[in-house]
């Protein structure tokens, strides 16, 4: 599915886990944030931001990375039912580990 | 129509897809999207952004891509009957391929 | 009569089309649109852009050419009966190709 | 009088038309004008600006210049009794010629 | 636990101290501070930010320091049980020396 | 008097003119000025704004220059039971010539 | 005890004058003041910023200096039982010179 989507720049294709799912992987965000982060699998990686020099920054993340993201400035997308969110890499905050 | 209209800069023409023919392409936008995404054709690259040595850099994107954008920051006009929006490349958040 | 002005930096002098002349022109732009975009004639260039490097940076239009711009950030001015507006070339959206 | 008065940086210092001297030169500013711009001539120059290399970057006006200017972001100031108006050279939208 | 998560950029991951903690390290924060700071231990360094140059920066910060932060600004999240905040380095104020 | 402060980067201090010593030198500030300018005397220079290839740039303004000044955004220090104003060289409008 | 916390970056560690104190130095800060100034002496000082080209800039004032700083912007924090200001160098508008 993601296949069928190639983000511009650097914004990255998020597959956000279920509610359940998150619940055993072991993160929990409290209610009282500020700025809810939520859990989610990278599905897509962009064309790449290009820097001042004109050359092409690689992303910190890979497809497959299990990853704590920042929901605001994401935009909600659903691809064959399932609810994706494109987001800039920065709005990524770390990558979680098994 | 479309070779009527050069956009200057880094912005493209596109054509926006209408209702049916989107929900038959497979995304569907959730109603409670902050900033509703968009889907539509590209039709006409700009000129093109010029860099801080002077260079022009190419566009991410080519005339026929199907795209998903950012409605906010464009401007529509229409051409022929038909309306566009004049968007920035920056506001395209990627590709949908077939 | 646009002679008698020289717009500073990356500034360009616009003579809009009057109602008449735009439908025959073929654009129409919808009331909906929330920053409405106006057609119009290149009627001088400024004295140019001059980059981090100090070079001056060369117009994307040519005098003559048909615009269309958004209306918001330039300056209305009347020569010799004429309304005019100065923009800066950036709120230029493209051109329109006869 | 200008003599007395040298600006600093990339400032101006600009001596209003008056009134009916406006009428005169053939530029009406309309009424509906958001931000309406005004007559006047250049009467100092400023020390000039330096750019990111260090080099002071020339002015694009010249004293005695007729100049039309976005009163907005100037400071009015009075010298022997005629008021001026200091302005960076960025508000000055362009230049009159006879 | 703090190897179970990865921050990107310049991001670090800090384990607040308990309020018990806090005081006997001898560093007590007024209650009339506008944006109260906060007492806790480094447990991850990001990936690191990236220079105009594209070379990685080096943190300030190591693993282990006791650090005061600015709360403004991060990000609470939940690994284990124990509350944890994902911040920028730019908003570690200082590290306290034993 | 001035000897005793030293200002950091661009900064420079003010001694502003008292009522009756400006009206004698000849300028005279409108009341409908929208940031009022102030006359005053450059008493102490700063240590100097360094620059982007880490050079001091050179002040415009010498120790004993009569200038004008926007208040807005300076700050207001008592020394010796006069009143000065640090100000940034960026806030300095002009240098008057006697 | 200064030597208990060392500031991150740019940042250096203020323990601001007591009443008493400001009075007997000479400066005195008006009531009017838009944004305070307050007086202190520098008891630490950063790690140093990092310029554009990755070199550390030194810093312009110096352990022991007295300073008058813009308090606005400042973290206060109590070292054994004396309050202190976290401050960016930037925030310092000046050194008191004895």
């Amino acid at each position: 599915m993601a296949s069928k989507f190639k983000p511009i720049g650097d914004r990255v294709l998020v597959l956000p886990s279920k509610e359940g799912e998150v619940k055993k992987g072991g993160i929990i965000i409290p209610d009282t944030a500020k700025e809810k982060p939520q859990e989610g699998k990278i599905v897509a990686l962009g064309t790449g931001k290009t820097d001042d020099n004109g050359k092409k920054v690689a992303f910190e993340v890979r497809i497959g990375d299990r990853v704590v993201f920042a929901k605001y400035g994401g935009t909600e997308i659903k691809f064959d039912g399932e609810e994706h969110v494109i987001l800039r890499e920065e709005d990524i905050l770390g990558v979680l580990n098994n």
